[in-house]
């Protein structure tokens, strides 16, 4: 099978980074249509890392590192939800 | 869920570049490893294009249009069947 490493750093990251944002934004939607854009939208800001694996479980060290490290996919989501609060969709 | 339109344009199109490419070079390996190599190095050279889909069924053509055309994938999976066939993993 073949796998996107950002994708699982996204899957990984969106709930802290949303919990995070969500401090200093009350109102912060994370309806499951709005985690969805977020998402998406962070992955087509992240360079694409596909990968062909047998492998289930991968360690998430091992995707941060994959994908240049954790700051980056954090800063993809950041920017992604101030963008789709502002313009939610749900 | 979300889902990255090249992703699916290189699923689509692999079994006929391969055939198309194997009819001047025989001997083209098609096993599933040399298979996925090609499909995830063509993936990495091609921009990401997430979206948020309910629908499990997408036209054929709705993809091609999302990636930029079908061209832009015939020439990414060329590439990538080039380089595997000379450096196969299997």
């Amino acid at each position: 099978m073949i796998l996107n490493y950002p994708e699982l750093a996204v899957q990984e990251l969106i709930d802290e980074v949303l919990k995070e944002y969500a401090q200093n934004n009350p109102h912060t939607c994370n309806c499951e249509r709005c985690k969805n854009d977020i998402m998406a939208l962070s992955l087509n800001n992240l360079p694409p890392k596909y990968v062909v694996t047998d492998h289930g479980n991968i360690l998430t060290k091992t995707i941060y590192d994959q994908v240049g490290g954790k700051a980056q996919v954090v800063a993809a989501l950041t920017a992604a939800i101030q963008k789709v609060q502002k313009n939610p969709r749900h």
